[in-house]
């Protein structure tokens, strides 16, 4: 069941899809997951992608749409008319991937496969999740889930689930509601396996269910999730009226997201991008760090350059731009990842002043310790006269110290703005420090040493 | 249901500890998941700690370790006999959790604890466990879960689950082995609701099963769960066995900690840190990616002094020496960081020398792009003469190109030898490129200048 995906495995498959061998094509991929199939779309062009597709049973199809990769998905999508959306794929799919596909069309391609769709209960259900924000609890819920009443019985309750699960991969929950659709409680498989027939549900229902608001953030979401280690959280509305359910696995991917953008994010990328995105893409998403980067460069030129009459006395404080540059960068970026990620974990509530406070002492601390080092290198490799190298140092200390509290401010800053701390992190630091750096430097050299 | 924990909670919280109203703590406690109480503890002394776990159930005090940060548990573990653990912790304890719990005493205690364990079978079960790697499915996974034999027919089949299930909080799967414990497939929980009591097994169970092997790395399981959408993966030995079950809860602690420190070290810090860890911790945490830095600047120190005497000359080139430096980090991180996450992702597979072409081709469109603006910059702004102008530019492309290869190919070789791509990234590659950044550009200014 473990298959392995080579090389020699798409040859052959492309191979075949040339040949227009259909039944050679299917053999290949019948003992695939949707998974693996979209996998090797990726290595595919067009033509034997729409050529498998065409193949494939519909809830296979759909399936393999769900996993592609997201441009792929859009240039397929172009290929199919709102009726092959609406008709073949669509009804195999669960509300909130229909949704996610559907949002990905154009507005008028959307209304003309909303209108064909042939179960209305389930286009109904389509245009409620579509009201909400992609990155929001109603935005990631689907309308799949099987609730009960609380005034059932277990025998009532069993046969309405049998019902109800029908058209569901895998039921976890069952929910109990109240005739107004309030959310009351859950009732688990395993009570229900365990329970006398006869018995009300309203008996035997755990009432310590845990829920989000439609509202609420994704993140938010996958925090509790995590948090409680839940394999499912219902959704409700501000009434806390039943709307929807998130599975584990939607917020496996959300945290995946995340995580993968904050981490390019660190690293000065400002879209997701992968490695095999064309050239263009990548520099699409690389280029504007990069020229912010030239700028603070620059910046720091003309800070030089501002400070060059008096230099001609000091040239030696020249050598040591790189590196102060340089840890106040690194000094920068380590104390912006913690609060980042702090901020993400929800971990930082406390006092902003007091985390400032620590990261100035934190900086003071590793400030002494490599000014220590430098002024041993600096008067006995470089040679430099005393007072210089003590200069040196006093300002290293006070760009590290400055550049971790700077570091610290600003990821707070934007979050209490409303803003993604993250893209505080990286080349964003690296460059205010570049700046800021040189300048602090080569102004306490001149308190102290007076050109 | 859901409570949130201000500050005015925890105040009165202690208010109550410290009058020691044990009656007080529990009623405010009552309703709090252990998640809760384990957030709480963040905020409180080990002495407050520990009058709050023995006023707990033992099975609501071994969750609350179960959730606690590793430091604080360590910390409280030491305060317990291994009688105390052995009896009141362990045997609330699924396997997994208690295997996570015992590995973290010294050898002698690990040994005391299990002695002393009442349950042979759950002692049995851990002491299995203990042999695997924690980074491994062996090491995750638990021994807890439900398997039938494919001779049985339905109602044989419920009445083993009901006995086993007894011990399960949530059953996800039941699955299928032969006389030989030999993994044969599922059988879901809908499937058994919806099928004759007097039926067999073999003829209803799903044998497209999805299986781990026991000395798989964690972060693979992590990445097959999280494609395939998987609840719970089975885990088996080499010989197809069934030895344990990994659920998807462990993972998404796999997935999170794995990404935390994959951003920490790309952000130059070595070991797990929170932002309320002591700043001991922090400092030794960040010291030591500091120190290489701060060897990196004051490499490029020496190399500047090395062509000082030329550059009496050209004074104007040490302007730049800033722009050179940060453009040629942020190339470098960008580069890496897109490596390190394609190859976590496990979507990295071609051609190595391909994506150093494309890496290559991407740093010269990039550094052309950011040379034209220099030029104008530094002859308009800054006054500098063509060819020194142009000097600088010839050698900010260079510097892009390499920085872009060189970003490119340490993670590639780190990972061919086995290890860890991400400590390549952050500090790493700006240490290396402040050094080479600068060597190059001087080497280029001394070839076309000729000084």
């Amino acid at each position: 069941m473990n298959i392995e995906i080579t090389k020699d495995f798409i040859t052959a498959l492309t191979d075949c899809i040339h040949d227009q061998n259909s039944k050679s094509v299917l053999g290949m991929l019948s003992e695939l997951h949707p998974a693996d199939i979209a996998e090797i779309f990726s290595e595919l062009n067009i033509e034997e992608q729409s050529f498998i597709l065409s193949l494939l049973d519909n809830e296979i199809s759909a399936d393999v749409f769900l996993e592609l990769e997201d441009e792929d998905r859009k240039r397929l999508l172009k290929q199919f008319s709102a009726k092959e959306i609406a008709e073949d794929l669509i009804p195999e799919m669960d509300t909130d991937d229909a949704v996610d596909i559907i949002s990905e069309l154009s507005e008028t391609k959307q209304d003309e496969v909303i209108a064909q769709l042939e179960d209305k209960e389930h286009a109904q259900d389509i245009v409620d999740l579509l009201r909400y924000d992609e990155d929001t609890a109603g935005g990631l819920m689907r309308k799949e889930f099987v609730k009960v009443n609380k005034n059932w019985n277990v025998i009532t309750a069993v046969r309405e689930m049998r019902k109800q699960a029908g058209d569901l991969e895998e039921v976890f929950s069952v929910y109990v509601v109240d005739d107004d659709n309030t959310l009351l409680g859950i009732l688990s498989l395993k009570k229900l396996l365990t329970t006398s027939s006869h018995t009300l549900l309203e008996e035997v229902y755990n009432d310590k269910v845990r829920y989000v608001k439609v509202y609420e953030k994704d993140v938010d979401v996958a925090n509790q999730i995590q948090k409680y280690d839940l394999m499912e959280i219902p959704v409700v509305d501000e009434l806390i009226r039943l709307q929807g359910v998130i599975t584990v696995d939607d917020i496996l991917d959300v945290m995946k997201e995340e995580a993968d953008e904050d981490y390019q994010l660190a690293a000065g990328i400002t879209r997701n991008v992968d490695a095999d995105d064309s050239i263009l893409t990548l520099t699409k998403a690389r280029l504007p760090w990069l020229l912010i980067g030239m700028f603070g460069g620059l910046g720091a030129a003309s800070i030089i350059d501002g400070f060059s009459t008096a230099m001609e006395k000091y040239k030696v404080l020249l050598l040591f731009v790189p590196l102060i540059q340089s840890t106040a960068g690194n000094v920068g970026i380590q104390s912006s990842a913690i609060i980042v990620q702090g901020l993400a974990n929800g971990a930082i509530k406390g006092d902003v002043w007091k985390l400032i406070g620590k990261e100035f002492l934190l900086g003071l601390l590793n400030g002494l310790g490599i000014a220590f080092i430098v002024l041993f290198f600096s008067h006995y490799w470089f040679g430099t006269p005393y007072l210089i190298s003590v200069t040196i140092c006093v300002a290293l200390i006070t760009v590290i110290v400055i550049a971790a509290v700077i570091g610290t401010a600003i990821p707070l800053v934007l979050s209490k703005r409303g803003l993604d701390p993250a893209v505080s992190t990286g080349p964003f630091i690296t460059t205010s420090n570049d700046i800021f750096g040189v300048f602090i430097y080569f102004l306490i050299a001149k308190m102290i040493l007076g050109f």
